[in-house]
């Protein structure tokens, strides 16, 4: 059966790698299912083209970075970094015609990485999300990027939700045998929609303990920001505080990577921090990844996605309501109130 | 090229496993191609659910059996055997709703295996087949299950067809250069077709002059019953008496799973027999999954079945007609006298 | 996404294998992807039939060959080169209907090759192409399939094209940097295209240096005609002549086989022309293979051929031209005078 296809949030920013990843190799990259060749100009810029040559189809990341330029590796074609053609070995003639120019995504280059905006040939409307306590001082930050077969609402709903800690993460981080009765009141914007967990106990598992050994109420917060990322904001006492960003883009429908920054600040050394987060979390993303996995495979087997959701289900289908509507060009009132609900758990 | 969609029978039994195969591990099988998950309660009733979590999609047979119910492995969603949802953790509310409940199939277990009943949330309007002659004194019981890449119909055929065995399974049993004209008498009635052989002589090969030194005429009959079961009848002079019964499952369209019963009674000893029986029968079964699977190839690219039928064909093209009758709902008259032929072949 | 189909020329001869790899064993090959069987008769004939068995759709090839006929491996129904069925083991009627018979394929012998014509139990209208000087005394021959996961044009653009050699074969026999401006005439027919290279002078490469020490004007001329075949013919000086001609055979529709028989004349022993030139060409056209095979998987992803034409591609966009017209039928006037162009380019 065929999946349904996921909404796509085309008029958006989505990182495509790391500052680091793009050098003077092309470096290629897929957005929705597309190719796209990502290369650094003798001058610094970055250039991100659709990676298929006008002339004959040929991938461009095939080729390689001649000066201020992408050559085609079939007939030599050269390409700048906004798409024009710039040189035709054998031709006589102009190369500079515009039905010979590559396809170009809008690019900025921030915070160590690269965003594309997901519609080729177009002029951005805004700026790129900015990762929040990442230039601030005392903050230690953590990068890593990892990969689900997943939607991005899938993903997103995953990563920001709480319930599922307990059984899946079973032991990791909460236990569930042990539940506390706490409130969460999930306030929905515009383009997002965050969950405040009021009078939760510091967590009980191993992590929690060695990172707080000494208590302390808990101020959590999980959200998500339009069209693909996910937020969450924790603070045990006053001294410790993690805020962890994810983007996700969308590689294809059902492949999703998550190119993550943790800024961190706690009384310990960052470097132990550092050596203690990501392991961990990195074994915490392995359970999701699977479990992704395994829904888009009955996705996938079915043909549909068919979800029975309660009231614990607290950021899902506000995500999945957001992006379709983001979707098709419903950016909602930014001058309403929110829209906010309050209910109680178990977690 | 899409392969065309074999008939489905959906109002009938079909078998899911071996009953030792359901235990307290969830035990994943597929129907018509989709997933099925099984698992033992303590009371030791056999569950069959559709294998899609309704919460999420996560397959149920990742999770794991508590007590008399299944427990998704994401969430933590609970299920009994008739598919309702009985808890959901942290969930303050009812988990007991009907769009929270998982679909069910329902189970016989006898004879030592386990039928699921092919339409989902359906009360079966009868009861499965009876392997015959297996509860009775004097009767070795062999069962094995073996899987062909082909639709049941095909299967069904191959499996109650006499030419072939002297060219596909030359020398095992039949040899192409000795031949003896027999008599076929084919008999349909609204859910059954059987052959019987008139006049067949013992036959020539290696196996069968193990089985029957002495010679003496044999007594053989080819049966097929809706929609899944094929038999083979052998008597050979008063003392040998073989009954091979399989239930063809369809696992999917074109993946059959037989799940094979042989009763026998020879003057040999049981044990003696089974040895013999089992490899000499998976060698046959192999050749005939080898070449059932070159057919299946052969659909699937040209995307349709044209076959040109003999009267040899004996009931290969009956056991089509009455799939296809059956999938139409179309049950025939019980009380009409059969339809009736007779031929003659070399065999 | 679904690749577009390419243009099918059906009313037309393929090579189906070189002479030598029919013998008494069935050899499976396929042809617009559609599976054919070759076998050879005690006889001597070749015999072409559809790869199907019409009882049951096993693949003949499966089977042997026994006397004058193809005998399947399921049931043994046997075929002659013409398809007709001749016997049917055990059954006692006449086998010989057309019903029964298997598609057949008209089929000629020479040069080395065996032709098969592209429309099942259709009569052809017209021989298969003559391979130029293989027959003449004074020319070495040297004979090699290869093949290409790309379309007949693709593969026939990139074999008949000169401006990408600089590029993808950079340095093997022309160099990025030295160039030459040369005049090039091309003229087409109704069934066939051609470019001349005027004022061409001896390549530089290496293997050009060691075939053709002394230097001398080069003629040359590439040609493709419909609807497979495609020839390159160079002379330097008086002393060498090489014409290298391959038949294109769509196996499938992005996948063809070219089979080359090149005919060389030169000053040199012909077993040392031989040694050198069939590595070079084997290196050369592996790195085509490569560059075809990128071009088709942009194909499938984009579901369509987009591309940017310049004066230099001189006879891509005709070869296409000329496959589309042959099709729809359309085989133009013989008697016009053929359509001509002269542009120059640096070489």
């Amino acid at each position: 059966m065929n999946a349904p296809r996921p909404p796509h949030v085309r008029k958006a920013w989505y990182v495509a790698c790391w500052s680091h990843e793009v050098g003077r190799q092309p470096l290629a990259r897929t957005l929705y299912g597309d190719p796209i060749v990502l290369f650094r100009s003798t001058s610094g810029d970055v250039g991100a083209l659709l990676d298929r040559c006008p002339h004959r189809g040929i991938p461009l990341s095939r080729g390689e970075v001649a000066g201020d330029r992408l050559r085609c590796s079939y007939h030599g074609w050269e390409f700048d970094t906004a798409g024009t053609c710039r040189h035709i070995p054998s031709y006589l003639g102009s190369a500079e015609k515009s039905g010979r120019a590559a396809n170009r995504f809008a690019v900025r280059e921030r915070q160590g990485v690269v965003w594309v905006w997901a519609t080729p040939d177009d002029e951005p409307t805004h700026e790129p999300f900015d990762f929040a306590y990442v230039d601030k001082p005392g903050y230690a930050v953590v990068r890593e990027d990892v990969r689900a077969n997943a939607t991005i609402h899938a993903v997103a709903e995953n990563a920001l939700d709480v319930p599922h800690t307990a059984f899946l993460h079973g032991g990791l981080f909460r236990r569930p045998e042990v539940r506390n009765r706490i409130a969460c009141e999930v306030r929905r914007w515009h383009d997002r929609v965050e969950c405040e967990y009021i009078g939760e106990p510091r967590p009980t598992g191993l992590v929690a303990r060695l990172i707080s050994p000494s208590g302390g109420v808990v101020t959590h917060f999980d959200r998500f920001f339009l069209p693909s990322i996910v937020q969450v904001e924790y603070a045990i006492g006053t001294e410790n505080h993690f805020v962890i960003t994810a983007a996700c883009t969308p590689c294809d429908d059902y492949d999703t990577r998550l190119y993550a920054v943790a800024a961190l600040r706690t009384r310990f050394p960052s470097s132990i921090v550092k050596t203690v987060l990501k392991p961990f979390g990195l074994r915490i993303f392995g359970q999701d990844a699977e479990i992704l996995a395994a829904q888009t495979a009955t996705t996938h087997h079915f043909g549909e996605e068919v979800y029975a959701s309660t009231d614990v289900d607290l950021l899902g289908p506000h995500i999945l309501k957001l992006l379709l509507r983001a979707e098709h060009g419903d950016l909602g009132n930014p001058k309403e109130e929110p829209w906010t609900r309050r209910i109680e758990m178990d977690a």
